[in-house]
């Protein structure tokens, strides 16, 4: 507390001013001053943020009967539903901290990161239950699972299965009572929410979020983004991708309203712009190229503005151009699971901007650009060093950053917590040049990860799984830029003396032991170069993946 | 740290995950990013972000060479002119702390301030030399003494002095290191800002503020405001009121541009909107009040909106009717030095109160409203048992707020700090009725506080100098509505046994004994109703005053 001289003394902290940051005070707030806006729409059912506040102090009521609280983990598999929006703070008023799964993940990565983070309990959406049974079967822990129940969805197989739980989520409301108040944290460096990135290295990292880290990144969205009161936001962006980037509790702030879809569809998309009146939504660069390609029928009927924030892959400046040609103000942002989403954006210069060719703005536009609000720093450097690169936009370093919305650190994994810090700021992993106007432009990701259609693919999990095929000898996965995806998987792949597998038998080996969106794209046959260590030269693999057809 | 089970080991604070908030960052980050955006206009100076931030450096470094730096405190007397703007950067960044001082105070109360904050510096407008000059002499106190240089500053007596002191603020500046890294607070907790509040009783009070609350309470001017990125903002509100509401640093965060004028005249109001393109400022009603009734001739020509945020006194509907009437949206809101400017906000309605007529709006807007952004609690309650009163609308308590905005404390007066914070809420001494939709609207003074033109004027303050008069028995001084003033002090006086003074005698002796705005508009010779303990019974002579011509 020193601050020195006559400030130091008498003045302590005390619970009239000084209160743990957390973004529960933001739907305390809003449920309290606009309790008959609409908070959640989804189809027909509709939600007032009085009645979300009240949902979700029912839910952490409800977990707390059940002994669930404080320090432990409650898991969610749901597609971009009202009850996912309401776990995000229903779970915290709990006081137990939110793990949102990434629903492309296959069962086995689901179930790892249900042991990992020792979830006490499961929320499932009815579309996700067939997969998450397989998860839990074989899991030995005794986890409370919860179906959602949603009459909308209609499965494709009408056998499969729905419910898995002991219970609904309705159900469980019920045993809740929404008159107790919520727990709040003791600290705000508290754990709020455990996401886990792919990574590159065998098993996903539990990243974990504390609760002053959400409350200042949620912030961060509504600055960077202007993100004006009431605004209306559409979740094409997952939830469970580092939390919607914070947009529930940034939309719980601005007392905004969610339009929930289950599936990311260009007519769906543009009839809920339209019917209601969408001002904002966000979406890897994938989401925006499918609304540019879309049938210009499906785009009729939109007078008003409507602002796209993306991120992942950088958007192809024809994406960009496209997006603003239909009327719509692409924000460009940047980040990682480990920074609660998005930390730079490629803000606008407008003054020296503005005037420039459609095509040099997509350019400039396709930068990761400079530092969010609560980012407090943001460097491209030799990695060994830690010595900042000129900025002279051609030579490569790392991504470094620092700020209170980077994670608190890895669950259980103190080393690699401690490698990610080194030398007080976060190792991004990703590759960059810096430009003359101190914006950021990622060139490459020095661990590989190649980023399709918005999701983080570990090109070593791919190869170990084909590593895994006896007739493979030695395999290499690198990206290739694709118009539709961003980037696609392509395996180079050196056959065992006297294999027989064909290319095709190969697909099939991949689809049937891993996520389809991991499946390489391409597989090519052939020798793989190396250094004179015996190290796979990606780079080269890298520029023969573009020449593939 | 504990947040119980898994989540309680291994995840320590470093320098890359937790930084003290301070608004030093929003300067940092809006100068890296937008160097040459306009920060500060004067006449015809004008400064960019990358100016400003330079010579907020170098003032840091200049004022730390000269040994003045953490714990010190670093007083200014000023107008609304970039110089104070800067010193809301330069001094924090020396790890001083700064206290602006209300520039209409007289100068034993000056003396008073500089002695008990313990200033090791005082920045001073020429303007304010001779009342600088005349709180100087007598204080037995080294205090380095830096003359602010104004060439547009004509004063009306050319004889007046305007330099005081032993060297100007520019020759300051070149004795600084502009490229030396600011003192960051080691604890966000650490104080910020000294401001001296009139209070009622006696002496000012130094209300402390940190870099955590002045973070924040400025993130809740841009998000209550919706200020938006690059907002022009006019500074019709005196920075020495509470740091001009943290708006310094707010405008910091949205890289907006400060328009600065020395005195609130209307011509130069309207003038300034239309040549600067001034998007957003604010005032008291007074204020407000001067725009409505100036000469048609002066407002043509405004094409733009303009947004107004008021305090204080309510504002008379009459002004907001008037203010809309002409094209500006009017924010009314709520707050006291002590919570670092405002920190309720009447919140429109819009989908409720749109439809309206515009005397039903702008009585409603003229409630003090809700909790704004950051403010983590509002009630009016009994002021004894702390227990929250009907939201009826007639029942009267006090209001009683809580938050990170709420202040450290008063300086050297751990007493009346730890009586401030009694029961964990921050004690207003504003009584109010609450609403049943929530909203609170003051309703009186629990210590009699007369807010005359935006000005606190403590009642017993004024008494006192009148009891010093030998000819005054007994006096009382409360507010009386005033159209213009909003409010102004009203005395009503017992005159001693044989006593010959008139009303005229006694407003020269207010006009020779205290700041004008002080002096009573009004003094009613007469006996003064008392309680059976001998109480005088304020609330009468309240009744009493408003039927006085």
């Amino acid at each position: 507390m020193a601050s020195g001289g006559i400030y130091d003394h008498h003045l302590p902290q005390t619970a009239a001013n000084y209160i743990p940051l957390t973004p529960i005070s933001f739907l305390e707030r809003t449920a309290d001053i606009y309790p008959h806006r609409t908070s959640v729409v989804y189809g027909k059912r509709h939600y007032t943020w009085a009645a979300t506040h009240s949902r979700a102090l029912a839910l952490a009521s409800a977990l707390r009967r059940r002994d669930i609280g404080t320090g432990d983990t409650v898991a969610i598999l749901s597609a971009n539903i009202p009850e996912m929006f309401e776990a995000h703070f229903g779970v915290p008023m709990s006081g137990a901290v939110l793990n949102a799964i990434n629903v492309r993940l296959d069962s086995d990565t689901i179930r790892f990161i249900l042991g990992h983070g020792e979830a006490k309990a499961l929320i499932v959406d009815p579309e996700l239950a067939p997969v998450a049974r397989e998860a839990l079967d074989g899991l030995d822990a005794n986890i409370l699972v919860i179906d959602i129940e949603d009459p909308s969805f209609i499965p494709d197989d009408p056998n499969s299965i729905s419910r898995i739980g002991s219970l609904t989520y309705e159900e469980l409301l019920i045993e809740g009572d929404a008159t107790q108040p919520p727990v709040r944290p003791e600290n705000e460096w508290d754990a709020i929410a455990l996401n886990y990135t792919s990574g590159t290295t065998g098993n996903p990292k539990g990243v974990v979020y504390h609760h002053r880290g959400a409350y200042l990144n949620a912030l961060q969205m509504v600055l960077d983004w202007d993100l004006p009161t009431s605004a209306v936001y559409l979740w094409t962006l997952p939830m469970f991708h580092c939390n919607g980037w914070c947009f529930p509790w940034a939309l719980a702030a601005r007392a905004g309203t969610s339009v929930c879809l289950r599936q990311v569809r260009s007519d769906k998309i543009f009839d809920l712009i339209r019917t209601e009146k969408v001002t904002h939504f966000c979406g890897a660069p994938i989401v925006l190229n499918l609304l540019v390609n879309a049938p210009p029928e499906e785009k009729t009927g939109i007078e008003h503005r409507v602002a796209t924030m993306t991120a992942g892959a950088a958007p192809p400046s024809t994406v960009i151009e496209g997006m603003e040609a239909m009327g719509f103000d692409v924000t460009h942002v940047y980040g990682l699971t480990e920074t609660y989403g998005p930390v730079t954006l490629c803000a606008w210069q407008g003054d020296l901007w503005d005037a420039e060719e459609p095509a040099k703005r997509a350019a400039l536009k396709a930068r990761q650009g400079v530092r969010g609000h609560m980012l407090e720093g943001l460097m491209v450097a030799n990695p060994e060093t830690l010595k900042p690169v000129p900025r002279d936009g051609r030579t490569i370093g790392e991504v470094f950053l620092r700020g209170n919305n980077v994670m608190k650190g890895y669950l259980k994994n103190p080393a690699t917590t401690e490698e990610a810090f080194m030398g007080n700021w976060f190792h991004s992993g990703d590759l960059a040049v810096w430009h003359e106007d101190g914006y950021v432009q990622i060139k490459d990701r020095s661990k590989d990860v190649i980023i399709s259609g918005g999701e983080n693919i570990s090109s070593i999990e791919v190869e170990d799984v084909l590593y895994r095929h006896p007739d493979v000898l030695e395999v290499a996965v690198v990206a290739k830029l694709d118009e539709k995806w961003g980037e696609v998987p392509c395996a180079f792949i050196t056959l065992a003396e006297g294999a027989t597998t064909s290319v095709d038998q190969l697909f099939n080996y991949c689809r049937d032991n891993m996520a389809h969106f991991k499946v390489p794209k391409h597989i090519v046959f052939g020798l793989l170069p190396k250094t004179s260590t015996g190290k796979i030269q990606k780079y080269v693999l890298r520029k023969r993946a573009e020449e593939v057809c």
